[in-house]
């Protein structure tokens, strides 16, 4: 079998199940995994507070182009996208490797650029950059290792803990960051601020530390963050959760301009584009109201955790009845 | 400029000193690097003792070519170069995070063959895999971090502090993965014996972790391991301990099997092949007598600190004159 054919994460599963068999008791014996491979992040215990690990690649023409985006954009972008894996832990990233693989002809002052985006980030977040691995490639390659602090024992957001009846929300706009995408790579025009809102979210996402921590605080338990789509995502929460969702589709939250500029096309953009980079969590209704309360970004609540067929998201419209996304057919979404 | 015409090492050094200047003080206040880029792995201030991370990229057709190599050995050398790393800083190796990228077509045996190499390695260190990433891409490319604990404060094995006057000494024998590399590229046949050796030595090397171990226990404060070359490796710890080296070329440790089988060409792998993986450290020669008795390998005084030109390498004979190494002309090697 190839491994388009098991699919991504089908692979992580056979792998996660492989070293779960291979490593237990004995052959690791000192070393205390809390999470292991498949959440946002790893988690361990530490000397004095339990650590967190997430590493994420980022490849030249399968997740970017360098058409239409500056090296100081894809530096940001991808620190950005592992501060974003330590949010939804409800973690402080302390410390980053960065691993880059370049063709012998890039430019110098382009890999500067590309580390004054990294660094532009890291100094936002006190990340310290503490070494890397340079070598030579046919295409870039951006390999970045985050390191950080968990939160207080037994507070780790995981996938893993979302209950049936608890209230599925989330940070922020969903389907902007697609929305700059469509934007770039189809050379559409909009009005000078809407395309300002589209480029930042697709190339200058804020990881949303703050918000992770302050789940944490109001007693949040289950976390992940957008970066393949909000269908997507959640599923990742449900099939680690053992339940079932159901997702009101107007009540997802979709920034005006992409509403304005994209029509019909906004709720698809919202449902599966990725790399938002928002926080999708799940809690009591109490819980997620004390968030919603203190949370600097907007929080909506879209959905509910349900029992049932583990994974199926079930879409309802305004009415409660099932959505009708027309020629896409979203009803559910079953995997396997 | 281009990358290729800046090199690897001064584009290593120019982003040290960006990272550098734009990280001190307040910008990443509450981290505690002690070492940063550009040595073996970094190091800071955990709580209770100090932590070590590396990460290495090995990419398909630069590092590695799937030609006689299996996956499973490909997994264990690609972990072996990051636990090289911790040996050399005389650490312990803990924690390890997997990012594979995959053509689409890989077979999922392949893969949970890598993992099978991966997990073999580990094992036998008490390596926890605590997680990874997954993505496709048109090559293989395998990153991994792995993150440990540095020996007691003061203790790391750092590039920087050898002094005129130590010894230089190196673990085990030199070349001998070289060897390999030239037998599988060349399709060269040589007896089982050699040919298994020379296999070992390139594809399932050994980390020095109790080595470097040992080193600090004994007083070493220099090492390095040698994963570039002798030469090139040697270099790196004359250029941060700014200082320049005499190398006596006949003590130079060759297995008996290459210098059988490799005639001439055997100094030149011992000096110049690189990925032996084992250690290149510096001492007085007292310590080095003591490192000696108690190694469970074969330890071997080559070369001596001296001060002068920083990064020069002055290579004598056994009758202390400049050797001669014919064609190839190494009498010495400057860098700028």
């Amino acid at each position: 079998m190839k491994v388009s054919e098991l699919g991504e994460f089908g692979l992580i599963e056979r792998l996660a199940r492989m070293v779960d068999q291979a490593q237990k008791g004995p052959a690791i014996s000192g070393r205390q995994i809390i999470i292991g491979i498949g959440d946002d992040a790893a988690a361990w215990q530490g000397d004095a507070a339990d650590q967190l690990a997430t590493v994420d690649g980022f490849i030249q023409d399968v997740h970017f182009t360098l058409n239409g985006i500056s090296w100081r954009e894809l530096g940001w972008k991808a620190l950005a996208a592992n501060l974003s894996d330590i949010a939804a832990m409800g973690g402080t990233a302390q410390y980053a490797l960065i691993a880059l693989a370049l063709p012998n002809d890039t430019e110098v002052d382009d890999v500067t650029e590309l580390y004054q985006g990294i660094i532009e980030l890291a100094n936002e977040y006190r990340v310290a950059i503490a070494g890397g691995d340079m070598s030579t490639a046919p295409l870039v390659a951006i390999n970045i290792t985050v390191i950080g602090r968990a939160p207080g024992q037994g507070k780790i957001l995981t996938r893993r803990a979302a209950q049936p009846g608890d209230r599925i929300a989330v940070t922020g706009y969903l389907g902007t960051a697609a929305a700059g995408l469509e934007m770039l790579t189809k050379k559409l025009q909009f009005d000078p601020e809407a395309e300002a809102t589209f480029r930042k979210a697709f190339l200058h996402p804020q990881p949303r530390i703050a918000e992770g921590q302050l789940l944490v605080k109001h007693g949040v338990k289950t976390a992940i963050d957008i970066s393949d789509g909000l269908i997507s995502d959640l599923n990742h929460i449900l099939r680690a959760s053992q339940a079932g969702a159901r997702l009101e589709v107007d009540r997802i939250p979709i920034h005006p301009a992409v509403k304005a500029n994209f029509g019909n096309k906004a709720i698809e953009l919202a449902l599966s584009g990725g790399e938002d980079y928002e926080l999708l969590f799940t809690g009591s209704a109490e819980i997620i109201n004390r968030v919603t309360a203190q949370a600097a970004c907007p929080v909506t609540v879209i959905g509910e955790i349900e029992p049932g067929q583990v994974g199926k998201i079930g879409l309802v419209g305004k009415d409660g009845r099932p959505y009708q996304p027309g020629k896409a057919g979203w009803q559910h979404f079953v995997t396997e």
